[in-house]
């Protein structure tokens, strides 16, 4: 690392001046560097450049920003991540989310992972209800997992969760919810279908009690998610599948705090008021029933 | 906060896009947002996701980031701020600091703070010399304030620090170095003269080992800040002047880990062999010599 600059670039503007202030930035690095970090940290220099340039921050705003990242370092733990949080809300984890998964041939659309999958939820056979608490609308959810061009998978590994009547996810809730409350992991079978047992998806606030909070507060922004059941879906040759599916009838549809709503995946929970159907399924009457078909990309 | 987003502005795209990113992030806003907060948060969106689209991260690459900026902030302690080094490295403090005091007329020109100002250095008359540790080749620092129009102001306060001819500042150091070692307030005189006795600058690296270091190494960057003695300048009427002045013969000059060096900072210590000078200000001899004139501009 030690070498004198001024011998890598010799016609290279060196002193910092705002109209060269990216080019002088980016002619620092020198002929070891990793191609790909500079290539990402360059053209970070580029846009925050052009940001401050734009917005032309007060010394004491710039001090603001300072203590309001290291505020965010600090609070995430284990257990939460306000970083994640902050990406969130400014539209950027959606963005990076869907340029890197862009479907282009039907297949099913992407969205956020959000911080509350866990890895071990148990496996069931379909059918199984894993509303363990009781709580909320019955909803019976099925459907199949295809190809772009109809081909049945079976096999596929449908992970999914989901928060409680009350808004909270068994994580969030240690010891007042059943552990592994609204989880569970199903398999596609021979006719590429699953099914499973739930209760009907209600919105909740992702915390604000923090730097995030914060901001929204000064925006005047909602800080609600609209409800939804979050599906992660694998299978042998096929690209892994990370999305939600939504109830139409949220009052927050239209307002997702961290912007994962995709038209596509407003789902179309019915409510069924059939005695038979019900006694069929193993559900109450009435009840919710969602056909909700999946389709995964080639890997 | 508790409104329908559907109902504030029901022609905006609601459901996020690639192409519509940015004003759907932008349009969540309530009419009770604060503007300032609103108006930065936006430009920052706005140039956050065209350095998204631009430098596509992989998902992968979205998490390292996470983690980063997370540890960037753990790392930061009440003696340490990993935050401001990070801004120091990618130009933005100095490209901040520039802006908000853009120079004219001749005044002198600023540049960064740094982290190692504090604020209650001894005050002394003009001429003493704050080396306490008796290191490094000695200076003698002279010169007058005036307005950008040659005024003389008398009574400024010239608050000077510097770091040791280790590389170290006094409170880097606590129990090596002596307290206040090389810190001291100097006030202008009726003819608007100071001094004061020193040692020869040297050149010292940033903190490199926690997450700006590793930044550094991936992009094969210096660590080192050339060669400096910090002023704070204030008189009453006056903007507070925040600047160095540099060392010419430092071989770090041209590559400034934080990009503080302007040309007109570049200041001329003249090495002196004449006993007879050493001898009217006190100085061993051979001995060096600067003299460095501040011209404030108006509040």
């Amino acid at each position: 690392m030690a070498k004198v600059a001024a011998k890598k670039n010799p016609k290279a503007k060196v002193y910092f001046t705002v109209k060269d202030s990216v080019k002088v930035v980016q002619n620092r690095s020198g002929s070891k560097a990793n191609k790909r970090v500079k290539f990402l940290v360059d053209t970070l220099v580029k846009h925050m450049h052009a940001f401050v340039k734009e917005a032309r921050p007060t010394m004491d705003e710039w001090m603001y920003g300072i203590n309001y990242l290291t505020r965010t370092g600090r609070l995430s733990t284990d257990w939460r991540q306000e970083f994640i949080l902050l990406s969130d809300v400014l539209g950027i984890s959606m963005l990076v989310e869907t340029l890197n998964h862009d479907k282009i041939s039907g297949e099913t659309e992407s969205t956020v992972l959000g911080p509350f999958y866990i890895a071990n939820a148990p496996q069931y056979p379909n059918g199984v209800n894993i509303c363990l608490d009781g709580k909320g609308e019955p909803v019976y959810v099925h459907g199949k997992v295809t190809n772009s061009k109809g081909k049945i998978i079976k096999g596929a590994k449908l992970d999914v969760w989901q928060a409680n009547e009350d808004g909270f996810y068994d994580v969030q809730q240690k010891g007042i919810q059943p552990d592994m409350n609204l989880r569970g992991v199903f398999t596609s079978d021979e006719k590429g279908r699953y099914s499973f047992r739930s209760a009907y998806p209600r919105y909740y606030p992702i915390p604000y009690d923090g730097s995030v909070g914060d901001m929204l507060k000064a925006l005047d922004r909602n800080p609600n998610r609209p409800a939804h059941l979050h599906f992660m879906v694998s299978a042998l040759g096929y690209e892994k599948l990370v999305t939600h599916i939504f109830t139409p009838d949220c009052p927050w549809l239209k307002d997702d705090a961290v912007f994962g709503v995709k038209e596509s995946l407003i789902a179309d929970f019915k409510l069924i008021d059939d005695p038979r159907r019900a006694a069929d399924l193993g559900m109450p009457n009435p009840f919710r029933e969602v056909e909700w078909n999946v389709v995964l990309s080639k890997a």
